[in-house]
């Protein structure tokens, strides 16, 4: 709905809160109309947090992942096989990957995908640092954990590009039907794939 | 999902972010990330915006309608009629109201409705603004513009009570099958009160 609101600080909070991504202006009607409603200090913590967030974020020096430190508890861990780097898009690919338990290497985080039609291309991406980082020695093996889609190819392949000079193992995580999936409602490119593709029956 | 986060930063942004309604903490972490990518003063505008709204946000003294001023612009009107006030839960059924261009009385905006299922009682809204202004005189009608839920009809009939004494007009707005509706598609209890409360063909 176009609107008038009464009030200048309201449109003015809505105007904000709306260009969040997915938030249209209900939703932000909605959302400022609660914070008048709940305790000033709400408002004050949610603000504040807001601000720390984008003014003292900084991104581990290595993998470029969010963190408090100069170089991050994965980057800093002892535990860790710093031969394998595990690359992906942002850190929410990181906490997915994590919560597996299945990975022991380390991460490098793009900070998105190569996306022309959005306007990200190649340099606003850490792919430079990456390539550093190989060219630095140590890593034998990188896994690209990255979407299924063109943008997560064309971005996988300009990095393989990149890299052909290295002795590098290059890998993808696994495609296919999902544990538990139903054959049935998976689609057809994944299923035509994951018959491809097959591996051995163990 | 239950997370680490990599950063306290991130964690207390999420935190705050997800206490708004309808918003999980994977929403949270989409808005944070997004708020990182974008320039520092969008952050700072949004921020500065919630709390401009939270602190210097005022309530019309006739209609405790959200306004910038101590009586807000429909008030204040010479073209309303005052004798007519429409009674709502909040700001949203204003807008939407005058969006209409159908209404030229006042209104009085209750700040929400009596649901103890929520723990809001009739002394949590502006009733008893509404009996001192009707108390003053001046007033014929009130139309009760609330929702058809349980609440709404609660809260109209609490203030019904409240406002016997007085010589006035009790109206509501109409219920009934939605204009451009679909009859196959209407509700039973709609649909069997729109039959009750037929009007006459013009």
């Amino acid at each position: 709905m176009s609107q008038e609101y009464p009030s200048k600080l309201i449109e003015q909070a809505v105007e904000e809160i709306s260009k969040l991504p997915g938030i249209g202006k209900k939703t932000a009607l909605r959302l400022a109309l609660y914070l008048l409603k709940r305790p000033q200090n709400q408002t004050e913590q949610l603000s504040q947090a807001l601000q720390n967030l984008r003014n003292d974020t900084r991104f581990c020096r290595a993998c470029q992942m969010i963190s408090d430190e100069e170089i991050c508890g994965i980057c800093r861990s002892a535990k860790r096989d710093s031969s394998i780097i595990c690359i992906v898009e942002d850190i929410r690919d990181v906490m997915a990957i994590e919560n597996t338990g299945q990975f022991n290497g380390l991460y490098h985080v793009l900070g998105g995908i190569i996306s022309p039609m959005n306007g990200i291309s190649p340099d606003d991406l850490s792919i430079h640092l990456l390539i550093d980082r190989i060219a630095r020695g140590g890593v034998n093996e990188i896994i690209f954990a990255l979407s299924t889609t063109m943008e997560g190819d064309t971005t996988a392949y300009y990095i393989s590009k990149k890299l052909k000079d290295y002795p590098l193992k290059i890998s993808t995580i696994a495609r296919g039907i999902p544990i538990g999936g139903d054959l049935e409602y998976a689609d057809e490119i994944t299923l035509g794939r994951s018959i491809l593709r097959r591996t051995n029956y163990e």
